[in-house]
């Protein structure tokens, strides 16, 4: 597997394009993306398990569950279309409809995908003329792709894409993928939003169940600030255009590439959704060993990165051990205290701060100096099995507060 | 039932004295407080659900426990006495031993507490020789129980006393209580440190399920932070010397009011908590109504004021109802997004945000004039039922994160 150029993309047969139609309230920034697939590809999903979930997600739900196919995609900012009711599920439609008149696409064909703020109903005429003033303007060159994942964000900083080459049968396969994260971030089941285009030939309920499992070690395993959007949403969609014999089959080299290749491309995505998250200075990530299982070890990851006293903590870079100790003790896992150790490392090195349950002796100027850079691990080790688990979180910061003050203003 | 001057020892034969002994780093606050009841009381007590548990909670959980009786509170902070394995332990030994010294109280009568940083180790001579010191001093004077509260804070920014007057059996009964909250505040089971103190005559089991049950809707109604602390602890000490016919049985009248009496006492401590929560500039209730059971009701109100989007919208007075709406949405709680009403109250009047799932037209002017009080209310109406539960929150500000990426320095 390499990495290529050519974002969301980069597979053979899609194109995309974007603009601002005026959905956010200022700014010149794009908020409407559009993309197509030449042909209509397997598409599965994972989605919020928040039980209010927003217009699209319920429109793309059952997209995924029923069709199982699509061939466009379309994603507006600056609004989430959640708490919408009918008229919320209405907008999907005449979206859907927008993209079948342009393109002879199927609606039933078309994702939909809405984030911004929760409760405003979509300026649906604004999205309606521009699906068909974006449908002219379709292209596979890497800028239209770079622009499509500035389209997508919100309060991200930076574009979040990557694209991947891998061989399946003799084959070129490729997968271009982009997402947002930012803030509402602590997601049940894909991040906020998340779209995998690829051109590998591969049954519909194998990648379901791949997607599944690769999403729960990625983009579930990420938190900014411990609130589960409405609108979390992960779309992999496989048009099949590379023309490998179709994966069918989890006992083979060819299934292993393909896992190997997903969850790199997930992993990539979630810690940049991390080190990005509102208002961060930091990614933070935990990884807890010797745990007798998966599920003890994940808990506790998890628990940790989202303690927000842990956060402010590494925004000081305060060698604060105790919280991290904390965070894992009311995690709600089974685990025995007095056999933890906690060491802390990054780049300029590492530094043991709980050994056996207790805090040894220790330099304040090596911690200081340990957590002064821009990534830090807490390394948490249970002594207690062989299982492992890494979550990714940030720092907790006045920029955090200061943008979701005020947010819609 | 009447509010009363005389704080913690309002009771008969309670007495308190406190002092500075160096246990904070700077400063000329109080960091020891000794209190001793005339003779044993009966003593129950709610702890911490973190595994990872204090030296002084471990000690009183065996007292509470096994021994059912206490004479004398030692609390000190500066230092929690968490993550300090055998030797904190035998630091809370060395506590009892000297109180048994000064006062001739047996060591298994002792209740330790600590509230402060995890890890480090108690200068126990320090405390040694203050115990000592203010087994001198110990009064029942008004001037000694404010101290007292005083000398219990860390960053809280206020005292949180209170003592009420109530008649069983034709006898006065006094509890005199109090409490320090501030950050790491999510408990689950009692607050980082509260003690009740009163000359009430009642069944020790009694007493203990009285206990529990107004805790759980009290203060594990609070957050401040989401985070479990090591050290939460909750004594509540009668030692019957209002004489009245002892309180052994659920249904009566006396057990009633008992009951009253002690919600009423954990209520205001636990409101006072969430208000004072750390860089807290509001109190934010989240009162759920229409619910199909308790639990329902219970989970959603406390995922709504734990939410850090909801609490930094709350601090911007932000009339960001959908981020409410989706912290309902991720409680895990079943219920039927839309049937839900979310009405803001305060002082100023009440708006209501969303009506049936769905954001309908309200002025921004109103909202923010009605967002605008030190005390918001959200009521969140599920239309299922009639079961309903509160509970408390404060605001997440720059100051919440100034004061915790620095903590211990």
């Amino acid at each position: 597997m390499k990495i290529i150029d050519g974002g969301i993309t980069a597979a053979k047969g899609y194109k995309c394009a974007s603009m601002r139609v005026g959905i956010k309230p200022s700014g010149s920034n794009r908020d409407l993306m559009f993309l197509v697939s030449e042909v209509p590809a397997t598409c599965v999903g994972t989605f919020t398990r928040n039980k209010v979930k927003a217009a699209p997600v319920k429109w793309d739900m059952k997209l995924v569950n029923e069709t199982k196919k699509a061939q466009a995609v379309v994603v507006n900012t600056g609004i989430a279309n959640a708490a919408t009711g009918e008229q919320g599920l209405e907008s999907c439609k005449l979206t859907a409809d927008a993209v079948n008149e342009a393109m002879g696409i199927a609606p039933e064909y078309v994702v939909c995908g809405s984030t911004g703020v929760i409760g405003p109903q979509l300026p649906i005429e604004k999205i309606v003329n521009g699906v068909k003033e974006l449908s002219g303007k379709l292209s596979d060159a890497p800028e239209e792709a770079e622009n499509a994942a500035k389209a997508i964000m919100t309060t991200d900083t930076h574009k979040k894409d990557i694209a991947v080459e891998f061989e399946i049968s003799g084959k070129t396969c490729r997968i271009g993928a982009m997402c947002k994260g930012s803030g509402m971030i602590h997601p049940n089941m894909g991040t906020m939003l998340g779209y995998l285009m690829s051109d590998v030939n591969i049954d519909y309920d194998l990648a379901l169940s791949t997607l599944r499992a690769v999403i729960d070690k990625t983009f579930n395993m990420v938190s900014v600030d411990g609130d589960t959007s409405t609108n979390d949403t992960v779309i992999f969609m496989a048009n099949g255009l590379a023309s490998n014999n179709v994966i069918d089959d989890k006992n083979t080299d060819d299934y292993k590439t393909f896992y190997e290749v997903l969850y790199t491309v997930c992993e990539f995505l979630a810690k940049n959704i991390a080190e990005d998250g509102e208002g961060a200075t930091r990614l933070f990530t935990a990884h807890v060993t010797g745990a007798p299982d998966y599920e003890t070890a994940r808990i506790i990851a998890k628990s940790v990165i989202t303690s927000n006293l842990t956060k402010a903590a590494i925004f000081g870079k305060d060698a604060n051990c105790g919280r991290i100790f904390c965070a894992m003790g009311y995690s709600g896992a089974e685990f025995d205290p007095d056999k933890v150790d906690i060491t802390m490392v990054s780049e300029a090195g590492s530094i043991k701060l709980i050994d056996k349950g207790t805090l040894p002796e220790f330099s304040e100027e090596e911690a200081l100096r340990i957590l002064e850079p821009k990534e830090i691990t807490a390394e948490c080790e249970l002594h207690m099995g062989d299982a492992e688990a890494v979550a990714w979180g940030c720092d907790l910061t006045y920029d955090y507060v200061k943008i979701n003050a005020d947010y819609r203003s």
